[in-house]
């Protein structure tokens, strides 16, 4: 069985190339205001393609205050009686840094061994623009698209989306929709059919804890006064007992043990978790009672990503050091609350900080609750048949261990749930030198959005109903 | 009772200020090459003085291969039948930075509110001179000294003295002496008289923890993988029990409790901790069952003087760090075995290694032993009896917690006992911005040099005998 509009867009391959390429080089770095230029130049490109292909309604979209890099948004509602999607995808990409390593520049678009190697080509300009093109093959083949699309293309996906949440408040009725479609959140392997059907949600904080009004001689000091980096080593270490549990009371409240049924899927998942570990190098760690891919996807983390005090340079320093500091992040998982565990974790921080020493919090970051698209959901359903029609393989439902902020943001801000459909793949590179595309995932990517419009096209409206609040 | 050599020395106050501020004014730090030319300088100011005064035999010790700063060595040898001391002391300071919190200039000594300002006043080109200008005074006022010396002023005691050992090594029979009389090793306190009869020793290393090939993203790895940083801390956590105990096996072999009456003459030493305390603005920590002063002074340390690991910028990141480290010292006291302390650290490190970590050791440093003056040796007695005499008081025997490597070495390779008879009291900010000399110490440590070499000049050589190997 053909498709007209699928046969189009595949027969554009050099010419989707050509645009993703043109996207590549525009260098849009939301985190250095350096790059103000490639972003500027990045979302003219896409507003160019978009008003030429019958997009309307083209504006830019930022918070009520002006501040930050605007979403870019355009609409077709031409689909009577069909569902409304928000189309998500973002522009802004990583930082190249660090320069030296990458193969070819990062900014240039290259092809080698069956890779589009460039920065952005996998997260998210390659599978963003996978979304706009099979969207624009239905507009250019049949002159209209088999539902209606509200595209919501980001620029501060790569910052933590500080705009998202006061973006989304200040358009809610521009926003209207049945659910959200995301080009963003990467398929796990490439040898798998899976669908990401969850994510965890993050939070964290520096701490800094102090025991002295300066540094003091080891020698004249040594065993009479507390030391911050033992106070910090201890607080570190007391988070966890000796089997690699996470002991905050509080930390779990709100969790519920897998079920039986979500053991027994995980578990017929195939997943060589010898062949990862010996590849890192490493031996597993975690919550005993749980296999890898639980704890990798339905139990919470609290990670200390960075920690240092006292003397770090060459050589020796006999020194008590008075200061030592740590940054937190924790993935949260669904039915975790995000305030109650952050006020858990530091309670009992602050708790545990022996007499003497005392604890500062600062930086907090994050605080995204954990997401699960509603299982019956219709547009989890229309996915998962695309997948299949397109792959021949019924997808697996997977969860990713890291955080989309977008997926609870519009779940609690527009009452919407999302499903991922991302044509990249988790060892793409993404956030380091010689990121890169599989090529293969450009043609998957096409059949299966095209795909997927027509599902969609074909339900009704209703039956998003139910999931909406 | 009046003592025409000691009317000499403190008639003589301007040009012992100007003789100061001239070795002030060279700018000796032995830490920094760009300041080879002060080094040089200092030692020809000395060397200048001591030839002019009388001292015989002046030349420079190197270890054999000739690196590193030479110490400087002179004799009088003239005093038959009385006992030979090698009088130590060091030429060179501790670099002046941080320069801006100095309110004069460090090489120029400047005098406000009853103090000397200057690098090096107090730790020791003041305390040395001191020693210098007493011997001096003698062969200018009577011809001859009460006891035979060897100076040995050395040019490399604040960067730990590397070539001291080879020094020693390579000019036993040039040092042949009955025992070491230091002008360095500070006084405790300027409220009472006391003088330090032991120090602890010292060794330390860095260690690298190691987790897996490379740095790992917390969400696509958090929860099964380990992180250097909570391994470290477990590491640290680990080698003390809640109570503050270090808990590592060995550790503690070979350590003495401490006797009833070691106790009680702690206990009777007039010793404000609170007051301390208060002003450190901190709490006591250490070892239950021992008091402030049996921890400082007769109890070893195991203290972590750096460490660092993971994402240390502004901001956050979400990695789970692969690699961390920590700088170690110890302080360590009579009865423990540098070797095998050091071996039971690094063993018990080791053990407490997770599956999937590595540890490696690197810059190891130190490895001094602890070192007690035995309790009857004569040189000690005629120092307390000099210390008596000039000021008034018994001096109460107390310990440096901190680390002379001078006094074991001497030991080690000499077989000689050592005196510590400094007038630098420990609070001079010697090591730190604006360190000073009390002028009061000056005249205290010119009259108590003078009436110890005479008190040892009517010793008997043989009463040292018995405390030699």
């Amino acid at each position: 069985m053909t498709d007209a509009v699928l046969d189009h867009a595949l027969g554009q391959r050099d010419a989707f190339l050509a645009r993703l390429s043109a996207l590549v080089a525009q260098p849009s770095v939301g985190a250095d205001p350096a790059y103000a230029d490639g972003m500027e130049s990045a979302r003219r490109l896409l507003e160019s393609r978009l008003a030429d292909a019958g997009f309307q309604g083209l504006r830019r979209l930022t918070a009520l205050d002006g501040s930050g890099q605007p979403a870019i948004y355009a609409e077709w509602l031409g689909a009577e009686d069909a569902p409304t999607l928000i189309v998500y995808g973002h522009y802004d990409v990583q930082p190249p840094d660090p320069l030296d390593l990458w193969q070819s520049p990062p900014f240039e678009a290259t092809v080698r061994d069956g890779r589009l190697y460039g920065r952005g080509v996998s997260d998210d300009k390659g599978p963003m623009l996978i979304a706009l093109e099979a969207m624009i093959a239905f507009l250019e083949v049949e002159g209209r698209l088999p539902v209606n699309v509200r595209l919501l293309l980001e620029g501060e996906e790569e910052t933590g989306s500080p705009s998202l949440a006061p973006i989304l408040a200040a358009h809610r009725d521009l926003l209207k929709a049945d659910a959200v479609l995301s080009a963003d959140g990467a398929r796990w392997r490439a040898d798998l059919t899976t669908i990401n059907v969850g994510n965890r949600g993050n939070g964290g904080f520096e701490i800094t804890v102090r025991t002295a009004a300066k540094d003091l001689h080891s020698g004249r000091y040594g065993g009479v006064v507390p030391n911050a980096l033992h106070v910090l080593a201890d607080l570190v270490s007391g988070l966890r007992d000796a089997e690699g549990r996470i002991v905050v009371p509080g930390f779990l409240d709100g969790v519920d043990e897998p079920s039986d049924e979500d053991r027994a899927d995980i578990a017929a998942i195939p997943f060589d978790e010898a062949a990862l570990l010996a590849d890192l190098q490493t031996a597993p760690v975690g919550e005993p009672g749980f296999s890898f891919l639980e704890r990798l996807w339905l139990r919470p983390t609290l990670e200390v990503n960075g920690m240092w005090g006292g003397y770090t340079g060459a050589g020796g320093k006999t020194v008590i050091p008075n200061t030592a500091h740590a940054k937190f992040t924790m993935r949260l998982v669904p039915g975790q609350d995000p305030d109650r565990v952050r006020k858990a974790v530091l309670d009992h921080l602050r708790a545990s900080c022996p007499p003497g020493a005392t604890l500062a919090v600062s930086d907090e970051r994050g605080w995204a609750g954990a997401y699960a698209v509603p299982q019956l959901h219709p547009l989890l359903s229309a996915a998962e048949d695309a997948l299949e029609e397109t792959t021949g393989d019924r997808p697996i439902r997977v969860r990713i261990g890291a955080t989309l902020p977008l997926t609870e943001l519009v779940r609690t801000t527009l009452g919407l749930d999302t499903v991922m459909f991302s044509f990249s793949t988790a060892d793409e590179d993404y956030h380091a030198p010689n990121e890169f595309l599989r090529l293969s995932a450009i043609d998957e990517g096409l059949a299966a959005w095209v795909s997927l419009l027509r599902k969609v096209g074909r339900q009704d409206p209703a039956e998003y109903s139910a999931f909406r609040p």
